[in-house]
């Protein structure tokens, strides 16, 4: 069962409430970064209290999932079948993502803590295995397993090494590039 | 003129407080992050007085550039000009020096926190220079310079997110996979 199918069973009250914090705790996040996700700052930011957030979130970790969804709800690329276009595009909306909308930063900061702190490793395993799964998706159909393991590592390593260790812009041109050696 | 020539030049009582420096502020650097390289707790462990320290290094940000050099002098692969060797040989010390000494994690910390210190962009900025440089080096001998470009950048991107990103030991094999991909 996906999390839209379970989400639609709930009660509406709980969707919009899920829904405001979720955006909230988003915003929270990509502005202030990781310290700033408390349940009193979100509950006085989305106007809830303090109970209803222990009720939904009751760890700091549930409540900073909660925001990382935020960036989660950025559409995919839909699906062609052509190779080149559907990585060219999955690419695409990874750049937005990390760039644009600020995950890169959160991101570096995740990896740092996780070392000593295994709940945000297992968030940061999340993380990675919804970016992978997509681009394993769209690499299978056109390639071994293995190489579309590798290919997969290629693409969404580059561009997060470029969104976090660079100040350079990601150019379509750059992300056609490294589509183009990755698929050679 | 190098690094190594201009150091060779001065006198032999800076060149040892330097190197002393050096191997301090980086295992502090490795062993407890950015935040412990500090000129007071430096100058005790290595035992200069902090008048010395601040002589040599007088903002933190020269005492850090100093602890990241730590990590440049593990030594780099003996190019070959097999184009396959030399990237796997220069792979393989990647790992070694992001996942066994620890860079890894400690750039992440700098990926972080360069968004709003123009310091540490500077800081890495030159990292990222010196570590493709070395991968350009090997390349530009077998390709046209901008396919040159964009397999460092697969290569780097991809070690430095397995690195950062997973837990995921990076085995000998991976790299050879990787290197095999970005130079088909």
């Amino acid at each position: 069962m996906s999390i839209e199918t379970a989400e639609a069973r709930v009660d509406p009250r709980v969707r919009r409430t899920r829904r405001d914090v979720r955006r909230v705790a988003g915003e929270l996040l990509r502005a202030e970064g990781l310290d700033a996700v408390t349940h009193s700052r979100v509950a006085a930011e989305a106007g809830y209290s303090r109970a209803t957030m222990y009720t939904h979130w009751p760890r700091p970790i549930d409540l900073l999932s909660e925001a990382f969804r935020h960036f989660g709800s950025t559409p995919h690329h839909e699906r062609t079948g052509d190779l080149r276009a559907d990585l060219i595009g999955e690419l695409t909306v990874l750049r937005s993502v990390l760039v644009d909308e600020g995950l890169g930063r959160v991101l570096s900061t995740v990896a740092e803590r996780a070392v000593s702190n295994p709940e945000l490793a297992g968030l940061r395993d999340l993380m990675v295995a919804e970016g992978t799964r997509i681009l394993d998706a769209a690499l299978i159909d056109h390639m071994a397993p293995d190489r579309a393991r590798t290919a997969t590592t290629l693409a969404i390593g580059s561009i997060f090494y470029l969104a976090t260790m660079t100040d350079d812009p990601i150019s379509d041109q750059t992300i056609a590039g490294l589509v183009d050696q990755i698929t050679a």
